[in-house]
């Protein structure tokens, strides 16, 4: 008998009719023999409506009051799947954050998970009970309720299955598993049989929406295998897991993009200390997320420095970063929001200098320029043009062969 | 300074500006310089919509976790009602009941307050903290959450004022009291300076909507002063304690009504042992509650039986009463839906037979015909035709100078 750790996001949940599938699919495993326990978001737009409804109320909510109001969300969900599933025979048990024994900070709306007392959890499972746990939330001291910020479900589950050393987190989804890259750009990606950790960190931080790179962050320090699988084909799905053979590590796996990249270039910028932190504190201090950060080399200590942000953030950032350009002697800044970024990922790449050409020339063959170049230890990522992202992805695609079966 | 409680039912905090509106009555009391913790209902319909949405996936959700999905409607209004203050300058926290120590047993749905753990509370006031407590909920062994049933806000009210030994407990409503009758009914009606428990008990059991009995009852045991006072004006209230003076603990108080009648009258029971039993453990098994119940003496062993019961149960019940009616061997068995209750109320009265003589003889001037009548110690009770009801109110209220002032 296996333990599984299961997750339903709120589109899965989004109404009562949705709820009883999901319930129905919960049995459907439950029928293989296996303990279950099932993380559940909050229904559809419920947590956004809650938002809402705080901001009517004040425009800076208290952020120990607001995880008191958007922890409403699971609790609801939790308890409507729990009344399915026993409606239709079978015995389960909903168990807020709070009684699943998810310790965590006190940094509300935004807190760390510390530790999980799984000995509720455990006994419900031991009686034979499907546990249903409300995600996205945990308790601190006081037991003050606390929310878990983004990835909130996911971190949640892998959370619970360390916890529990549970034998795998299947995370449903709508399409296969993790591809080679993205079938709605590439029609002949393919799904991924497995992955390791590192490489889905890589595809999740650069470009896919699948998992926050923070569950699955999780998932690697805790070794916790993560099937994703697809709720309507009976396709194997992929495994994220730590284990994958020495053959497939030396291979490029998938191709990640992302359009939402907006760049900013400091031109004229005069080489000295204390320049990147002018420019960057007051950005970190004003809530801009800054993404790539490239310094050319200085030539007559005058340097150009570019960095990217998301596109929504491009206008705040420059009105933070126009007076600095002033105040630092630089000689203008300047901005382009039609970008994107592709990243080819495969672990092993690092000892092969040939991924990195072959991915130069495969772009400059189909005329598409490189703005930004950066690259890790399993990734290598080009700043290009918005509009060729499809053509760069397609014919990145059949450049390291991912069309074809391993 | 003061230690006081305040409730703001469903109807007080129904939207985001009504929230605000509540926040600013709480800050104009707080600036008088005493403590306080205010027990808070959920906004508007939120209750049952979520009794709704329940009723969606099953029609007999498990009250295990109707209770964790009800209490969510408290844990919003409760968030909501502390952004709100803490955005207007002044320190307040939620409890959710779990955190405001509110224990009870495991009867879900109508869960019954064990103990109050007012550690918490005492924590956040000595801090300076204005204490927001969701209502109608508790919590119960495994740290379950519970919800106390019908009443509930009030009942948390109580509970927590006399965990808190709390100077009092201030209700906020929209008229200026109890009053010596429905004022919609009596124009002359005056609201009442003060009432004892067991006379409020009364008021509250034989129509007043005021209150929930069981709140009352909790109140008198526990000797927590509940006053009733106006959202809306600057009224003085009624004060409900157990210190009435002498002099007014002899006379009628306060006239109630009830339209929400039904009488079913068994004719020609036999009159033997078992017969009560044989219509009314059906009843009770069917969840009818049965109010008042009237047997006449028995002629030649031959009896009439009559009940109350509210006119939404009349159907329900019939169904019950009538192939009993045949195998108990009674001739027949009535029913009425027209019919209304009132009730003089008074303690005291049950040394003085002139109360009920006037009351009788009152009615009978109006030629208001009486079809059953009860007592109690502190309360007399007449059913008759519901179309008369207002009339008899009016002449008892002028029979008894209940528009004299005291």
């Amino acid at each position: 008998m296996a333990l599984i750790v299961q997750k339903y996001g709120g589109t899965s949940v989004a109404d009562a009719e949705k709820i009883k599938n999901v319930a129905r699919r919960i049995i459907e495993r439950r029928k293989r023999g296996d303990q279950l326990v099932v993380v559940v978001s909050a229904m559809g737009d419920t947590t956004d409506d809650l938002i809402k409804l705080a901001r009517e109320v004040t425009e800076q909510p208290s952020e120990r009051e607001l995880d008191v109001l958007l922890s409403t969300g699971e609790l609801v969900t939790s308890a409507l799947v729990t009344m399915a599933l026993r409606h239709m025979g079978y015995e389960a048990i909903s168990l807020s954050g709070l009684q699943a024994g998810i310790k965590t900070d006190a940094n509300h709306s935004r807190a760390r998970i510390l530790d999980i007392d799984s000995t509720r959890m455990r006994k419900e499972l031991e009686s034979g009970k499907i546990v249903i746990v409300a995600g996205f939330q945990g308790v601190a001291d006081d037991m003050d309720v606390t929310t878990i910020g983004r990835g909130g479900s996911d971190t949640t589950a892998v959370a619970v299955a360390a916890g529990l050393r549970a034998d795998v987190f299947e995370r449903y989804t709508d399409v296969e598993g993790i591809y080679t890259a993205d079938p709605r750009f590439v029609p002949e990606a393919r799904p991924l049989r497995d992955i390791s950790y590192e490489e889905m960190l890589e595809l999740a931080t650069y470009g896919s929406k699948m998992m926050h790179p923070r569950a699955i962050e999780l998932a690697g320090v805790y070794d916790v295998p993560i099937l994703v699988v697809s709720s309507f084909t009976e396709s194997p799905g992929t495994l994220i897991h730590g284990e994958v053979s020495m053959e497939i590590r030396n291979k490029v796996r998938s191709i990640a993009h992302d359009l939402d990249v907006a760049k900013i270039t400091v031109v004229g910028v005069p080489d000295r200390p204390g320049i990147a932190a002018a420019i960057f504190v007051p950005l970190a201090e004003a809530g801009v997320s800054v993404d790539t950060i490239v310094q050319n080399a200085s030539i007559n200590n005058i340097t150009d420095l570019t960095f990217t942000v998301a596109k929504s953030e491009l206008a705040r950032a420059m009105k933070v970063v126009e007076p600095i350009t002033r105040s630092i002697g630089a000689r203008e800044c300047v901005s382009d929001a039609r970008l994107g970024k592709i990243s080819i990922i495969g672990t092993g790449m690092q000892n092969n200098p040939g991924y990195a050409a072959r991915m130069f020339s495969t772009l400059s063959e189909h005329g598409i320029n490189i703005q930004l170049i950066t690259t890790s230890e399993i990734r290598i990522t080009c700043i290009i043009k918005e509009s060729l992202v499809k053509d760069a992805l397609r014919a990145l695609h059949r450049a390291f062969r991912l069309d074809e079966k391993t």
